[in-house]
């Protein structure tokens, strides 16, 4: 069984009755409800209105894959939510960040870089799997149209990914890398640009499948943390020679 | 001063009317006119219809960097020039593959892959700097476009490249990683995909200044091939230790 | 189920007693006893004494992944064998290169590189997990040692490799990366340095876990070649837009 | 010219006798002096005792390459301090941490991980280099030996670096990746695993030397932080088609 946690900002949807039209539940819920269909996958949800953002240590000890939707609130997540959520991820919890999660403090300081892009709403994407042997491209075709979608282009600041797995062409002129891994100790990061809030693109089903794929591909053989990474506090005595 | 050796299968430009208006000398002559207006670069020319391709041991040993443009007759390039240019390149030649040379068999030989790409003549090209402090995108605007370009695009069947330095977006939809670096043994690798033959592209601006960064980029600090790489024909005597 | 082929020279087990002491069936016939413990694992067998190498296309479209043993022999593999290897492992089987086997014909046609090194015979190997997190390094201590093996020692002259998993310290002073990954088409590549014929090395139960966690790691999702990357004769017709 | 900053935490050297013998001046002052016989190379100093760690806005921007050697006192650079520096990196000044700055806020803030590793005092290290060809292994032998030095040991917590230049062996049977490469932003980044304050590791010649020759490979084209990657407070307007 996959424990996967899917955290929401939740504000759109409450503040933007078009966004509420889309998303009655939520982002969160929307996604949750696709990836619950798979027996193997067990969802379980948090957003910024709980206490604590809805995020506990043993939460986490028991979650197998975060999955993250943040926007206009990212400075609402505390310091000290954001270390414990890196720490774990460090210790081998996968992470996917969504979208506008691109400036997470989480994702920004798992980046170590501004992870700025260029953005314009109203746009068009095609989507191209530039990888049609990996794991998250696993029955996703070559391309895929969103007929509606904000544009994030290039150059996207992120750290050399250590692959590209989608590319994204955008009907105003742009391109972005829409979907690359990462990896942070054990942690297998995946980050998926689609996703604006004023657009049904969590109803299309290529994009859930991707994200269900990624769900797979990023949760940790074993759910503990490997101590090994996490701490060093006394030097070794002596050497095996 | 950097001597670099451009190869030009040079057939087209014979053959075509319109090819040989745009490129009276070929497409080799065209590139090279533009790289000598730089006093530390010195460039001599090669193509198929030379003896040997007009290759030998001693002009690779007296190259930094070799730029190839091949298209139509990548077979009639044998095996032994192959394996002399890709064996100069481990030992620290550059080398700058060219549009369609990314079916060379040279180019084939150092990637170990297809190097297979979707393709479609008459297209629209615009081009997107993705990592601006690369120094092969000096001086180069942030994106630019080509009125007219033979579309290639992903899936790309390359190895993982090391950087990725330009993306390019075509009006027919597809996207395209459109230069892309790697290194084999001490030798820098830059594939750029501009250049169809029917179109002037090797007369835009933005096109010849990356071939000439990518040039000063590629070149080696020594000329000489390394030999520690090169051979190790004995058995270690002894260890250190 | 996974369909394994590994591929032996066998010359050293018939020509050498003291090799054919240690591995009296052959060193294939050894690893494949380990793997064929496991009921998902059905494994064949081929060696150079056998009829084209014992290699036929229909057999490796029938095979997820291949391991391969070569040492003295490397040139009596056909260039056609290998173009087959190559091209079948690009179309998604996977591919276990073992000790020697660096400078068979097939490893460095997918490098692109000398894949020289340096070595010396008797020496004491300890193999470190440098990414404890990895799933080919599951259930393997942080080290071991192995008493008897040849020195590999660094610039091993490949490609960057996408992952270092295993890094090796020799008691004569030299270090090595030991067990690296890297992908070609859909077919990923695990090399391992372990293996010199005149110890017994492949009897010892890590390495031997080791090989058997890459045969999981690497087999494909799906066993057919994706011709998506394999081949494309004919330009498209009409763009997307 | 290039501007170099090195930052020390200068606390052993004020409050051990032993290490102020071998760093009468402290360890920035030795590491400086050398790299100032290079004409080209302009050298300022900062340490822990000084106002805001003698770091500024201004002095960073007015900086090409910073290096740093911190140990006992990670915790007292400030956040302030470290966001300047990280920033100041993305934009485009290299960075150079360290020996055990692997554990510095600043490092760990650019990688996103634990850096990690394993240590002992009282060890013998020798130093192999992996990538001959790369700049920062200009002019450096094969291997060279450090008679004293703390091991430094893998598992080494970091991302997957873009290059790996040197490996160490340590006497008591333990293996590193003594110089990795990163990139962040426009940011080139060395960490150097050498530099135990109570072995004069730093009057090391091949130290030195790499350090310099890190510092020309750091050094941006251009001074200026690019503004593109730092800020994008607005969407854009309208597409380009």
């Amino acid at each position: 069984m996959i424990n996967v946690l899917i955290w929401n900002e939740f504000i759109h949807e409450k503040q933007q009755p078009e966004v509420a039209e889309i998303y009655p539940k939520g982002i969160h819920r929307q996604i949750g409800k696709y990836l619950s269909a798979d027996k193997n996958i067990s969802v379980r949800y948090a957003s910024l209105d709980m206490e604590n953002c809805g995020i506990t240590k043993e939460l986490l000890e028991d979650t197998d894959v975060l999955i993250w939707w943040g926007h206009q609130a990212h400075d609402k997540v505390s310091d000290d939510i954001v270390k414990l959520c890196a720490d774990r991820i460090n210790g081998g919890m996968g992470f996917i960040p969504l979208h506008s999660s691109h400036h997470s403090k989480l994702f920004k300081a798992l980046c170590g870089t501004s992870c700025n892009l260029k953005w314009r709403h109203g746009d068009r994407e095609r989507i191209w799997c530039v990888n049609p042997f990996h794991p998250i491209a696993k029955g996703i075709p070559e391309q895929f149209e969103l007929p509606r979608e904000e544009m994030y282009g290039e150059p996207f600041d992120i750290p050399n990914p250590e692959e590209v797995v989608f590319m994204g062409w955008f009907s105003g002129g742009e391109v972005f890398r829409s979907g690359v891994t990462f990896r942070r100790g054990g942690g297998k990061i995946f980050y998926f640009q689609p996703g604006h809030e004023e657009y049904p693109v969590y109803h299309n089903e290529n994009v859930l499948k991707i994200i269900a794929n990624a769900v797979k591909w990023a949760a940790p053989e074993a759910r503990e943390s490997k101590n090994i990474l996490c701490t060093n506090p006394e030097p070794l005595e002596k050497g095996l020679e």
